[in-house]
C-alpha cells in the first residue's frame, strides 16, 4: 500500500511532507483548528481559508449529537454542511465520552454515556464510531479508544490499552467493510473526475478560493480522489512499555496513519514530551504520526521537531474567548487595564487581519464590554499565530534551521503579559 | 451655508442624493447599521466594508460609558479607536438614557441617570452630550434631547418638546464654541490634505478599500475634509401639531440636517407613518432628513419613498441574533425545525456572503446549537439585505420605478415563515 505521506525534506527527526487527502493535500507538519460542531467558533468558513487553514478537525461525539451523523450523510457528509471544501479530520468520540466523567459506563462491547444536551443515553462501540465517522464523511478518522484518566494504574492502563487494541481492529474491520458508504463514496472515481474535467485536489490548499459553491453545484463531488483513511490510535498511559506494545499492536493493523492519544488529561508537561519521544520511533517513519490534543505554541513546534506531522488543540480558540493571545513575544491578557490606551497591534510582528487593523486597546474595550466581536478577533488572531508558527516550522525544515526555530520558541514560551 | 446635501435625482417626494461628511460621501437614501460600543456586533469591519456600509451608529451614552470619551479622544477618536475609515454618526445619548426608566431624573439643566454598567451616577446635560460627541468624533452628531414615553399627555408632550427646543439652543451654542476640539480636526485643512496627496475622501465609500492603516498611518488623518455636523432633532409625541411648533423652532437654528426623533417607542405602526408624513413636509428639502430607530424592510422603502435620507436601526442585528432572517421572501425564523434538512440558501435571491455559501440547514443547526458563528453570519445576512434593499431604492429612484419597489415590499412584509 503506498503512504498518503510524502516526505519532502528532513531535519533530524522532523519531516516536511504531504499528506494526500481526498479533499486536498495538507503541507505537514501542520496544525488542525478545532471546529466542534461544524463550525470554528465564532469564524466564517472563508476566513478560515484566508488564514490558510488547510484541516479542521471535527468531534464526532457533537456532531452525533447535533445534527446527527444521518442527517449529515443525507445533506452529502460534513463538508458539503458546513461549506467547507478543504479537508477534515473527525475524532472517534472516545476522548469526548472520556471527558464526561459521571456520564459514561465503560464495557468491552463499548461505552454506554448519557448526552450532555438532554440527558438521553446513548451507546459507542467500535463499529458506531466507524458508522458515524463515514457518515460524516470526514478525510480522516480514527479508531474507537478509551482513553484514560491520569495518573493511572498500569493494570489499568494495561487494560485499557489491550481493549483499544481490540476496539481498533474492531474499527478497521467495520470500516473495511463498510468505507464505501462515505457520502460522496460514488463520486470517488478517477475516471469520472478526469471526464467532467475538474481538477485534482490542490496543493497545499494555500489558495485562498473563490466564495464555495459546493451546495450549488453537485458535481463538485467529483473532485474527491480516494477514500477516508482510519488511522490507529496508541494509548498506554505514562507507560513507556505499555505503548511499545500497543504501538506494535496498532501496527499489525496496518493502519495508513497513527496518532498518539491519552495525552493532555492532566499530566506534567514533561511527561507529555517523554512519551511523545519515546513513542515516535515505534510508529512508521512512512506513514503520518499525529499527537492529539497538543498544545502551546513552543509546544508544537517541539513536538514537530521530534518528528510529528499532525497535531490539533483547542487551546488557541478557546483561549481566543478568555482573552488570552498568543504573540511572538509571548502570551498577552488583553483584558489587563495597562491595555486600555494600548495603541499598539496585539502583536507588532504579526501580519494577520486583526493586528494589521485594530489595537490593544480596542480589543480590550471589546472583551472587557462582552462584545461578541472580541471572540471573533482573538480567535482570529490565535489561529494566525498557530498556523504562522506551523509555517515557519516547514519553512525551517526545508531550510535546515530547526534548532534555532526551536530555542527561539522556548524562549517566548517564558515572556507572558 | 451650501447643504452637505445635493439632490441628484428625485421621484415623487423620494430623493437620491448624496450627504458631503468628512470621511466620505454617503449615498442616500442610506440605511446605518448600529455599532453601539464601536462594533456591530459579532462583525468584523472588513465585512462591513464588504457589505458596502458607508456610515454607522454609535451610542454617545454607551461609548461614554464604556472606554470613555475621554479615552477615545485620546486615541484619535472613535473611527481610528475601533479602525473605521467610513463615516459615523453619534446619537445625542437622549434616547439610551430614556431608555433606563427608573434610573434617570430629568430637569431643565439636564439628565441624572445611573449606568446599567456599574449603578454610578452621572449627569448629562446639552453641553456634555457635546462635549462628549466632539471627543468621540463622528461626522454627523446630535443635538441633545427628550424622549418622551407612549402614550403620553398633550401637556407632556409640549412640555418636553419645549425643553428639547432650549436644549438644542444649547447644543448648538456648545457645539459652535468648541467644534474645533474634535479629534481630528487639526488635519482638516485643504491644504494640507493637497499637500501631502492625499486623495479627497472617496464618493459613496463603495468600493471596499485595503485594510486599513489608520492606526498606523498618522498622515491619513488629513483626508478629512470639513467640520462634524451638529443634526437637530424634532420631537413632540405623536402630536402633529406640536411636530410643527418643535420644526418651526429648530429651523430658527439654521441646523445643516433634521431628524425626527421620538418615533419607536411602542406607538402602533400606522401612527410612526402619520408622524413621518405630516412633519416631513416641515423640514427644509435641501437638507437631510433623518427618521431615527426604524424599521422593518418594507417600513425603510415606505419611508424613503416619502422623502426620508436616513435611517437606523438595531432590528436587522438584534433579530439576527435572535434567528429571525430578513429575506425578499419575507421574515424567516431560521431555528423553525423545518429547515432542518433545508439545503437551500437562506434567501435564494440574495447574493450575499452567507447565502452563497450556507444553506438553511447548516444556519439552523449553528442556532439551535447555541454557536457563536450563527448570530455573526445572521447579522452579515440581514445587513446585506437591508442595504441591498436600500441600494435597490436607489436605483429605482434613479429610474423612477420606486412606485412599483414600494408595492413589492409591502407584499414580502406579509409572509413570513
Amino acid at each position: 500500500m503506498t503512504s498518503i505521506l510524502s516526505i519532502n525534506a528532513t531535519d533530524g527527526p522532523a519531516r516536511l511532507g504531504l499528506i494526500a487527502t481526498p479533499h486536498c493535500e495538507i503541507e505537514t507538519p501542520v496544525f488542525m483548528p478545532v471546529g466542534t460542531l461544524g463550525s470554528v467558533k465564532g469564524v466564517p468558513q472563508h476566513i478560515l481559508e484566508e488564514l490558510s487553514v488547510q484541516i479542521l478537525l471535527g468531534n464526532t461525539y457533537h456532531l452525533y449529537l447535533r445534527p446527527g451523523h444521518e442527517a449529515i450523510r443525507e445533506m452529502g457528509g460534513l463538508h458539503r454542511f458546513m461549506a467547507w471544501e478543504r479537508s477534515i479530520l473527525t475524532d472517534s468520540g472516545g476522548f469526548q465520552v472520556f471527558s464526561l466523567n459521571e456520564l459514561r459506563k465503560v464495557s468491552e462491547r463499548g461505552v454506554e454515556f448519557r448526552s450532555h444536551v438532554d440527558g438521553s443515553t446513548h451507546f459507542f462501540t467500535p463499529e458506531r464510531s466507524m458508522e458515524i465517522q463515514i457518515a460524516l464523511g470526514a478525510d480522516i478518522i480514527m479508531a474507537f479508544d478509551e482513553c484514560t484518566e491520569h495518573p493511572v494504574s498500569r493494570e489499568r492502563a494495561r487494560e485499557s490499552m489491550e481493549m483499544t487494541s481490540r476496539w481498533a481492529r474492531r474499527s478497521k474491520e467495520y470500516f473495511e467493510a463498510h468505507k464505501h458508504e462515505v457520502p460522496w463514496s460514488s463520486a470517488v472515481n478517477h475516471s469520472t473526475s478526469i471526464a467532467t474535467g475538474h481538477p485534482p485536489p490542490s496543493v497545499g490548499c494555500e489558495e485562498p478560493r473563490a466564495p464555495s459553491k459546493t451546495r450549488h453545484d453537485a458535481s463538485l463531488q467529483s473532485h474527491f480522489f480516494g477514500m477516508q483513511s482510519l488511522f490507529g490510535i496508541v494509548q498506554g498511559g505514562m507507560y513507556p512499555d505499555l505503548r511499545r506494545e500497543s504501538a506494535d499492536r496498532l501496527l499489525e493493523l496496518d493502519f495508513p496513519g497513527y496518532a498518539i492519544g491519552g495525552l493532555s488529561v492532566g499530566e506534567p508537561r514533561e511527561l507529555t514530551r517523554e512519551i511523545i519521544e519515546s513513542t515516535l520511533p515505534l510508529l512508521p517513519k512512512d506513514k503520518p504520526r499525529y499527537v492529539m490534543g497538543v498544545g502551546y505554541p513552543e509546544e508544537i513546534v517541539e513536538y514537530a521537531a521530534m518528528g510529528v506531522d499532525m497535531m490539533d488543540c483547542v487551546l488557541p480558540t478557546r483561549a481566543a474567548r478568555h482573552g488570552l493571545l498568543f504573540t511572538t513575544e509571548g502570551r498577552m491578557n488583553i483584558k489587563n487595564a495597562r491595555f486600555a490606551r494600548d495603541q499598539q497591534p496585539p502583536d507588532p510582528q504579526c501580519g494577520c487581519m486583526v493586528c494589521s487593523r485594530y489595537t490593544r486597546a480596542y480589543l480590550r474595550h471589546l472583551f472587557v464590554s462582552g462584545e461578541a466581536l472580541a471572540a471573533v478577533l482573538n480567535t482570529i488572531h490565535n489561529l494566525a499565530h498557530y498556523l504562522d508558527t506551523m509555517r515557519s516550522v516547514r519553512h525551517a525544515i526545508k531550510t535546515g534551521e530547526l534548532r534555532a526555530k526551536r530555542s527561539e520558541a522556548a524562549q517566548v514560551s517564558e515572556q507572558s503579559s
